[in-house]
């Protein structure tokens, strides 16, 4: 059994030689490995039926168990994600800028791959692929570290993927998968900092949260999504109930949907009714301030714990703010740095809640649910991160590469 | 006595507002910042004085005082330094780029502070102000923590800026520095990830291994800098030599002066022989591997040891080797991703170097002592980064900002 150390290593060894591999190569490698999936789809089936057999044994909840499913449908999507990735713009080689000094030196900015990302995932083995995928295409060796329920599955995965890298010409170590399902391996593939680069944890914040705690690796990483909108006094009330049901009510599961609705207190009486009723017909359950209760009948009181949750479900959290700026002080307060909208016609305020709200998605006139790399045009996500270094917001492409400086001379010295 | 927590927490509260104060109020308050410095001339020497008696007492080498020693010209450069960066352009609210959608939404990504700066560094009380200038001029709080050689130098300089922030309408906790002098303050420092957004640790490897060690923030360092002058076959001998000597002896105890040299073996005969010539004029004793001391009589044998060495002194390495992928075989196991330079004139080796060669800062014909934020017309300079996330290569005052994502809609929402 090969450790993670060793694993790493190879990794490493790999990067270097993925970083001058071109563009038709990797997508060479891509469809190969698309080609594997469809080609391997009943062994894939039989590994899946392990882990799902495993799972049922364990009583997890019919969610999960979907999730965990690889059915036809879902192979069909992953080979699907697969060739789109060919598809985007290879970040890798390119020059984003340069300039020429004085002295004549021309100075740049080379865009290189980061080298080795580390992946820490849960139940879900479409990740596997899609990680691997992003990660391949950026230029970049990958070690992936998925959950114990679905262990057979993403050992399956990754070793088509790693065959089809071989087939393509790449290093098979450009795509690798820890074996072994206990923390310890964990823990030791967070203390590689000599070879892994950059580590993103995906999964539930106890996860990531021991991740943090334990790396000397960089991780991006969000915690959770507490996501606001401010309806802004004088808001057009058709669009501000439009935003506030798609925002908390269209897919309330995912970390880019509302948890917290601030509405100002000159449309607490007509416009925030509106908006109950509206979510109400949605299935969703109010948990109101004070000032929302005494106008919504059927609202729970909000607890101060209420406005620091991710509830995930049908479940609103709605206060009553004196302006904008009580809005900007309560989502800095409780704010996860996500995602903030603000629905308004006021030029003034639009442009202030862009300016000064530092979440790492802030919007005017439009749905939370946007906040999403995809929406956004950055062509895919790997992930969205809530801290400030070296990317925040949703990640794509080019958050898994570096620039390195490039200097042209001709024999210059310092004086 | 306040301690680390808050202090980091009232940097925190201090950096909301920075991040929305102007360009002239920032700049007034380093001008005044250097009034301050200047009418306080007195107060600060005899501070300084203090340091200077306790670092005798303990015996501190001569370099070493004249580094602590704050003299009319040392006063006279951090005033001047302070005025220089007022002439930077602001980062903050540049709108790096923005683009529009087919449902309309037009995204973009707008430069906004990291928040909260923590600076860890060794003797020298210049970086107060330097550190903290940079961290202000880019709308960031900064948590300075120096050593105990310069303790008394570095708060009469940090109760001066935080009196010039006062005077100029910012927060005076946008600028503090802890008074206490043990470990355990750092390692308190370190754990205050919900208030410290980077933390950039400047001096001696112990240091930047502990606070890496240490560190739930993330933080951005260079352990050490074993730059590389590779000399090509074919390579102009007047460049080759006159590089050499620029990238090894013009200043060697800095991180970006050049601690080996490699050269194509068809040139060991008669250039490398010219090359050594010319180092030993400038004093500069030479470590080679046998092909090297075969040819150059005084050459120590270099060891293993003496390839990952940043010598930081007048000693280089030399290595002769088969060719262009020799010399990157030996960048890439022995070099710490800093500074590395080919002397060719040929264009396909030229480009492969530049591209191949994964550190920091890669040159053609030009000395290892130009990776520097001045030179390479950053305007500044707050450190180097040799680990790729965020930040790769020198640091100006973009590398202390990030972006956020804003979206501006007319009402959008998710189908």
């Amino acid at each position: 059994m090969i450790d993670v150390i060793d694993m790493a290593k190879m990794a490493r060894e790999a990067s270097r030689r993925l970083a001058g591999i071109s563009t038709a190569r990797k997508n060479q490698a891509l469809l190969t490995a698309a080609q594997e999936i469809r080609g391997n789809a009943d062994a894939l089936r039989e590994a899946n039926q392990q882990d799902l057999r495993t799972a049922r044994e364990k009583g997890l909840s019919p969610a999960m168990l979907d999730r965990l499913t690889l059915s036809d449908a879902a192979l069909r999507q992953i080979c699907e994600s697969l060739e789109e990735v060919t598809a985007l713009p290879d970040p890798v080689g390119e020059i984003v800028n340069m300039w020429r000094r004085p002295n004549g030196l021309e100075v740049g900015k080379m865009r290189i791959p980061l080298g080795v990302v580390g992946i820490i995932y849960e139940a879900r083995p479409n990740v596997t692929v899609d990680a691997a995928a992003l990660c391949l295409k950026s230029g970049n060796a990958v070690l992936l570290r998925g959950g114990s329920e679905a262990i057979h599955s993403n050992l399956a995965l990754a070793s088509l993927l790693a065959r089809a890298c071989g087939e393509a010409g790449l290093p098979e170590a450009s795509v690798q998968l820890i074996g072994t399902t206990d923390r310890a391996a964990v823990l030791t593939m967070l203390e590689q900092e000599e070879t892994i680069d950059l580590i993103i944890p995906r999964g539930g914040e106890g996860l990531i949260r021991f991740v943090v705690k334990n790396s000397r690796i960089p991780v991006l990483k969000h915690y959770k999504g507490v996501c606001h909108v401010y309806v802004d006094e004088g808001a057009d009330p058709d669009m501000a109930v439009r935003i506030c049901v798609n925002a908390k009510a269209q897919r309330p599961g995912v970390c880019n949907s509302t948890e917290t609705i601030l509405i100002h207190e000159k449309e607490a009486d007509d416009l925030l009714v509106k908006i109950a009723a509206a979510l109400r017909r949605e299935g969703v359950e109010v948990r109101g301030c004070p000032a929302t209760c005494a106008r919504i009948p059927d609202a729970k009181a909000a607890t101060e714990e209420d406005w620091g949750t991710e509830y995930l479900d049908l479940i609103v959290a709605v206060k009553v703010v004196g302006g904008i700026e009580d809005a900007m002080d309560h989502i800095h307060r409780y704010g996860s740095l996500h995602t903030e909208s603000i629905i308004t016609r006021d030029y003034g305020r639009a442009e202030r809640f862009l300016r000064e709200v530092q979440s790492s998605s802030v919007m005017v006139n439009a749905s939370t649910r946007f906040s999403d790399g995809f929406e956004f045009g950055l062509g895919a996500e790997i992930g969205i991160s809530t801290s400030k270094l070296h990317a925040f917001g949703p990640m794509g492409l080019k958050e898994l590469t570096t620039t390195k400086f490039i200097v042209r001379g001709q024999g210059q010295i310092r004086e």
